[in-house]
């Protein structure tokens, strides 16, 4: 049985992703698999990459104190390509992390335009609402905007500006501009900040990311080094997942609705999105079952591994179906929309309720 | 009797202030100097130069509300060129203004290296209490430092580097560094953020600097255009003063100790400073006696001039008795430090009780 049929989630255009650990220094993440295997995406290898993730594995287990940041973008819906990250919150949540979680109104404004009014609906309506709904304690997280923080945040951000040079943020980002600049200097306050003494000092902190992120990392680990002489700072920790596709086959954007199922979505919006998904079928339905499926190609088959199917067995089955022409993608594509409707249905009633939750905690914070 | 004799103010390198009027638009302050002819550094032509003053002229005539902004470099000992802007702040006070000044310690630890901590210590010790000696009413002045204000500050800031392009900051600042950008845009927010609708929305501003401050003004009151759709922002207002020559005749500077008075100099290093002043007598007291001084070379006259006499009468025979070689530099410079020496006592003994409204003040504003 060749290595696809028994890995049936470690392909994904993986000849990329390795080049990674020898390029770039990211390390591979096989070693803490079978400690994590309670997670979806550790365990089908979408998370297949870290950088210093020991001192995360060691927190979790000898329950020492830790911290998981990340930020979201306001710029769009929320749909599954966040949900994986929503998903990893809930799960270091859950290992005993302390929970930071910033909205990167600042960056959308800056980078891309939006103000901070609109930033600010979408990271509450969309954002927090679900993450709320996919299980997050709120009231234990430490979330902000970036526009309306703390003293020692901006303080902070600007000590950054003279520990980094306008060449290396060009030879990082390319073209560089004053709004980026202070955006990239904010991504990397956010990341560093809950280690200042304001926030009890220096802890482990893991940054779950894209690998396309990687330079940014890689720069706010230099300046968590470039500062020891004013603060004592622990280089942030890393995963890299992988990324679902777009429903089209391309990327999976906010600003292509085609390209997303949103989980706010109508069932029948979501039914026409799935219908029309990019599948790995063959042109007739003979010569797919004469040759099979290639659900390496599928974003249907994405979405169920991924998000849809937590049981590996059943899955395993779905893969081997498609694989061997006995499953045709029309059944296929049944399944999934049978699936998502009853997730949605399940998720959007957990949204008015977190509705609730959200409001009565932005309350509580001032932020109303 | 020429020119130079009748107005013996108008001369310090007037010649290339004058080039400023017509290469970049700064107006003449003539037409302000009889209505506000108080003001010694208004009535000798000291501040000879504005960009949209009638607008504070106005405010001033008839009672309206106006903001005066300043901030100081903390970097070094308070010497008599600070004192210059020192005076103007009193002044604008005691005319209505309502004060606003920061200490620019993200400049000077960007910029300059210097520790947050010790800018602090700088603003406090040399700053605020010399201020306070000079006349300043602490209690009725927004006092800030960059590193430590309040957010709608730090977000107008960030949202200033979303309307300024690297060129343009290359173009008005040559090299520039994102600690530098940083900077810059702190000094815009320092300037413009009084018009806020959190601190009572759009009023006129008047910033007093040194004409090498101009492109600085000139990319703020740009900025201030530039928001119309987001904030209602007035430009601000500018006045344009002449600098004091260092002792030695080159520029006054912190670095250069020999080059400054400081407003705390003992006596003895004071007078030491005096007799050591580079004057415009001739090589021979003969030859003095014969063709006269030239005051308009002379540093001890600028300290005369600019600070320790007030009466336009004495100084003007001061300067007459200089020009026809009856007064000779020894006797000028003991005039001098007479004059210097009652001052630093009166003033010595002022700092002193400066020092306890300075605690007080930075105690009931939680800065101790």
């Amino acid at each position: 049985m060749p290595k696809t049929k028994i890995d049936p989630w470690d392909f994904h255009d993986i000849e990329d992703y390795r080049n990674l650990f020898s390029e770039f220094g990211i390390g591979s993440f096989e070693k803490f698999r079978s400690k994590l295997s309670m997670n979806r995406y550790i365990r089908r290898g979408i998370i297949f990459g870290h950088r210093d993730f020991d001192r995360i594995m060691d927190a979790i287990e000898n329950k020492k104190p830790f911290v998981m940041m990340t930020g979201l973008m306001p710029s769009g819906r929320f749909h599954f390509g966040h949900k994986m990250v929503a998903d990893q919150i809930v799960f270091y949540q859950k290992m005993g992390a302390d929970i930071f979680v910033c909205s990167a109104d600042i960056e959308a404004y800056c980078v891309r335009g939006i103000s901070l009014e609109i930033a600010r609906e979408i990271a509450i309506n969309e954002y927090l609402v679900n993450y709320v709904a996919l299980g997050l304690n709120l009231n234990k997280t430490n979330f902000w905007f970036q526009s309306n923080y703390v003293v020692p945040y901006y303080r902070f951000r600007d000590m950054l500006s003279k520990r980094v040079t306008l060449n290396e943020l060009k030879g990082i980002y390319g073209d560089i501009s004053p709004g980026k600049i202070i955006s990239v200097l904010t991504q990397s306050a956010d990341i560093l900040h809950p280690q200042l003494e304001e926030f009890g000092g220096p802890k482990p902190t893991i940054v779950p990311v894209g690998a396309d992120q990687d330079p940014h990392i890689r720069l706010t680990r230099d300046l968590a080094i470039r500062f020891q002489s004013e603060f004592r700072l622990m280089q942030p920790s890393a995963t890299y997942h992988k990324f679902m596709r777009g429903l089209q086959g391309g990327k999976m954007s906010s600003s292509d609705p085609k390209s997303y199922i949103a989980l706010s979505d109508k069932p029948k919006g979501a039914i026409k999105k799935i219908m029309n998904a990019k599948t790995g079928g063959r042109a007739t339905v003979d010569e797919q079952r004469d040759m099979g499926g290639v659900p390496e190609r599928c974003t249907v088959y994405d979405l169920l591994f991924y998000h849809l199917i937590d049981n590996d067995k059943e899955l395993m089955n779905i893969y081997e179906e498609c694989k061997s022409g006995e499953l045709i993608c029309g059944e296929c594509k049944a399944k999934c929309v049978d699936i998502m409707i009853k997730f949605l249905d399940k998720h959007q009633k957990r949204m008015e309720k977190a509705k609730t939750l959200v409001n009565e905690y932005l309350s509580k914070n001032g932020y109303n």
